[in-house]
């Protein structure tokens, strides 16, 4: 071993002790007679200590020593002079009596701080120096932290975990898969998982009863911001469960989490419908950590001669408190905000509560005192409160009084990251149709059950069923979403049929499940957590990417490797394939 | 939840309690006016009774109950009447009073028991109910175990868990990738990796310290029968470490793993170099749970006139312990076993030590009593034992004496699966050369490193070079492989010119790793352990593919899916790929 102790560990109490240190030189100052080098590794920083009047042949060596040589000293453990109090090794320093340059290093492209000068595609680039930064390795520590805490209390709930297969079947439902061709059966291709779905029901059928499984799952789509080619679930299933079942065990899991890695205390996890949802927040992952809830202002607003309002469907308001103080220029920006083309409103009304209780609105020629009193008292809103008011095609308005809310929220301080309010969304559609085909596609995937109850609705009203769905949302993040399953192969038949399968194409894509349906299968249900996200809501941050150790772009390139990258012929040849020319 | 208990739990002091158990119908008994079933779930068995008396209704439905319907039954905990002391619910009963099917079942293809009639390849394409039987559920179970006491262990000891990409770049060397057609950029290609080596390499360069993960690694190979597409390694990889501190850590995580795991304490764990592996047992994995080792008889065999011997650069000889009594047929029975094609001896001579001391062997006719002693002195061969002797070309013989030594091991009862007996291999050669070709490969991987004082005879005398490099051998089986790593850009681009790259081809291959050792690499090394292999080693067993949810058999097929598949035009196109007609 190269080394006595950590960088981080030795205090005050190894004062006199003789050790030695391996690391990084993390800060290199030299002053006359003396040279301090702060040595880093993971767990902390120590000061080395050279001096010219006990070793002038060390101190030599020590001013040649560049930022980021790995170096190791040995030394006696000193008190030391100016103490750090920040740090746990601020109150000693090593007296150095050897030092020994392991490996030199090349100046970094950019500074190795938590505060760094260096740009994204410069830090994915040179990621590995990117994951030295304190911020980036605390996420990675954060992200090992959760994953031990998911396994540690699945485990003791009694789920097991099994690895299901990475190559496996390409189905064209759902998003694109990513495929692998078959070198020892030509022509043919597995594909890689977009989920372990149908593998953990079979399990579910092989009578595994509580199944978990951190797990790579990969999607071939046009990447966002914030999505990866390559993502990680925390797949769960259990036999013999009803819905209520799962939602308390994975509460369970959410609440211990917190408690264990973030040391908060969840309070009981809300439920509403998805109904109310998009009533209410006009999205299915409403951020509550604030009210700002929609009110429905069709009644108060329209019949009052002002177009915008009479010919909408819906007219729709919320109340921002403290915001009457907004000026002219502030609205005019909110205004722009919600006319750009990814929101696409064509105005926004406002009416603000002043400090007397006088309304004093955009729409004030139509609306006198008594009019904008009614929209006042829709709103609940008080003296010093701003009534933001949307109108259109219901559904437009809905989204786009989202994304108003949820501004409003960032601009009033209301959506503190570490402020954590989970929230169950149930009774989701279990169909929506395609506007331009007419086509059902499933809400969740395939799979789901609709409501007992809602079942006969298949037959007459496909777009009323209700699955059997929940998602968990935190915070506006989607964190968790899974359901009941169908178990009956009828049922799922009837299910392939509604989304357009001929029995040949179901039989053909998910046959080996409806067969497995046939000798025994269970009543059962799951759920799954993006695990990236919930890494980067636990951190209290937006970006997933800073949650992975080797994130690829929006390309879904991996810059430091350069990956992906041409083949040889040969080895295409091999594989039976060949490349299309553009 | 459809149950109150599972069916594991209830025993006598349950009785008189009213509950509800889920599962399926394991065994059913119709007897006159009773019946009972045997309802199984993981958790175990519970006898349901059903009573005409009692209620004729529900004993005719029970009547009609099939082998693996899926039920759930509400009733009493009643003392049984002969009772079954070898399960732990087997002094109860339920007297059932409501019996409800949750799923009906077609009668299985093959009986869901641990010996069950099912050939290999319809328990592949059923795999689902095969994992129903007790023997396949309780490997997964091991594998469970053993997942979360590795990562219990190696959390605690430190290391953090890093998820490295599944879709990398491909790299020639080595065996085959499977590759992956990027869409997002046409004409390229992930490859699928096959260890994370080095991603966790540039984890150590940025600090990491101590990493590991358990992780699916990829290899397109034409398959043996042990061999999977997809497979999983314990992967490791420590900064500031040498080899002896990587041999501590990782036997310390066996020993605990056996502690933990199977009850069993390992003695300390004995090293051998590959020299005297490859010398005493002709092979770099020997099995020592017997003696057996190889004598070299050529100084007491050669000269005597017997040209076999005389013209053979080898002779050994080993020593079967109690095998005199071996009849000449069991002994014509060895000679053919050894004169396999894949084996390839030609001959096997053997000399019985008899009971009075007296000499018998197969070459009297050149060796009398006294020339016999010497070889019996030699392997130190006791009245009742069976010298077996090969001659030929020594790379030739050692390889043939160590299919013959573990062939009587295994006759001889001396391999008992649960018989631990862990060996570190060290010292490997760093290369080998390919006869044909004269090219240098690397014996483990590019990135070892050779041992330091061997670093000279790298420009002198390549094939001298010992590796930094050991395996962890267990009963003759390689469980884990690894070395201190080359953290210095100049030797790394000695080592792949040896290997044969230009600098180009090193350049754009591992270009982002030589780069990386510029900025502050420190020594590091690991370890990466077959998991699958590990699982059946536990599990005294020698498939990988029992241990193993989902294998695939022999030509990459994952039979009860079947994947891989044709694609269609159109999703193919969208890849810019094509298939070329053979």
């Amino acid at each position: 071993m190269y080394r006595s102790h950590t960088c981080g560990e030795l205090t005050r109490s190894d004062i006199g002790k003789d050790v030695t240190l391996a690391g990084w030189a993390a800060k290199i100052r030299t002053m006359g007679g003396m040279a301090f080098i702060d040595i880093r590794d993971r767990y902390g920083i120590t000061q080395l200590a050279f001096n010219d009047g006990y070793n002038p042949e060390l101190l030599k060596k020590a001013a040649a020593i560049g930022r980021e040589f790995v170096i190791q000293a040995v030394g006696k453990v000193a008190e030391r002079e100016s103490k750090n109090l920040q740090m746990p090794t601020g109150e000693i320093e090593i007296i150095v009596t050897e030092l020994t340059i392991l490996n030199s290093a090349k100046t970094p492209p950019f500074l190795i701080e938590n505060d760094t000068d260096g740009g994204d595609d410069l830090r994915m680039q040179y990621r590995y120096l990117d994951l030295r930064r304190e911020t980036v390795r605390n996420n990675m520590l954060l992200r090992h932290n959760l994953a031990q805490a998911v396994r540690q209390h699945l485990s003791t709930a009694g789920f097991i975990e099994v690895e299901t297969p990475v190559l496996i079947k390409s189905t064209p439902e759902g998003a694109r898969d990513f495929v692998v061709p078959s070198r020892l059966n030509p022509g043919q291709f597995y594909a890689l998982p977009q989920s372990p779905q149908t593998f953990k029901q079979l399990l579910m059928v092989s009578g595994f009863d509580r199944y978990f499984q951190i797990v790579k799952c990969f999607r071939d789509e046009d990447l966002r911001a914030d999505r990866q080619p390559e993502f990680t679930q925390i797949d769960c299933e259990m036999s013999f469960v009803e819905r209520e079942d799962i939602l308390q065990v994975f509460e369970g899991l959410t609440k211990q989490l917190f408690t264990t890695v973030r040391g908060v205390d969840l309070p009981e996890v809300p439920r509403m419908s998805y109904a109310d949802a998009m009533c209410y927040y006009g999205s299915d992952k409403p951020d509550i950590r604030f009210d700002m809830r929609f009110v429905p202002l069709n009644q108060v607003a329209q019949g009052k001669g002002f177009g915008v309002f009479d010919n909408a469907e819906a007219v729709i308001g919320i109340c921002a408190p403290g915001a009457a103080v907004y000026t002219r220029k502030q609205l005019d920006e909110l205004t722009d905000f919600m006319k750009r083309p990814q929101i696409g409103a064509t105005g926004l009304i406002y009416c603000r509560v002043e400090a007397d209780g006088s309304l004093k609105s955009s729409v004030d020629k139509f609306f006198d005192q008594e009019a904008l009193k009614l929209w006042a008292e829709a709103c609940n809103a008080k003296p010093g409160d701003l009534i933001l008011v949307l109108a259109g095609d219901l559904h437009k308005v809905r989204k786009q009084m989202n994304e108003l809310r949820l501004e409003m929220g960032s601009r009033l301080g209301l959506r503190d990251p570490f402020n954590y309010k989970p929230l169950w969304v149930v009774d989701f559609p279990l169909l929506e149709q395609d506007e331009e085909s007419g086509r059902w596609h499933a809400m969740h995937h395939p799979f789901t059950s609709p409501l007992p109850e809602d079942v006969p609705l298949m037959n007459t009203d496909p777009g009323a069923v209700r699955a059997n769905a929940y998602d968990l949302v935190i915070n506006g993040v989607e964190v968790g979403g899974g359901s009941i399953r169908i178990h009956d192969r009828a049922l799922q038949e009837r299910m392939f049929e509604l989304l357009g399968f001929t029995p040949d194409q179901a039989r053909a894509q998910f046959g080996f499940l409806m067969d497995a349906f046939e000798f025994g299968a269970p009543p059962h249900g799951g759920i799954a957590f993006g695990f990236d996200r919930l890494c980067s809501l636990f951190g209290g941050s937006d970006s997933i990417r800073d949650y992975i150790a080797f994130p690829k772009n929006n390309s879904g390139r991996d810059v430091m490797i350069d990956a992906p990258s041409a083949l040889d012929s040969a080895q295409l040849d091999e594989l039976s394939v060949s490349v299309k020319k553009g």
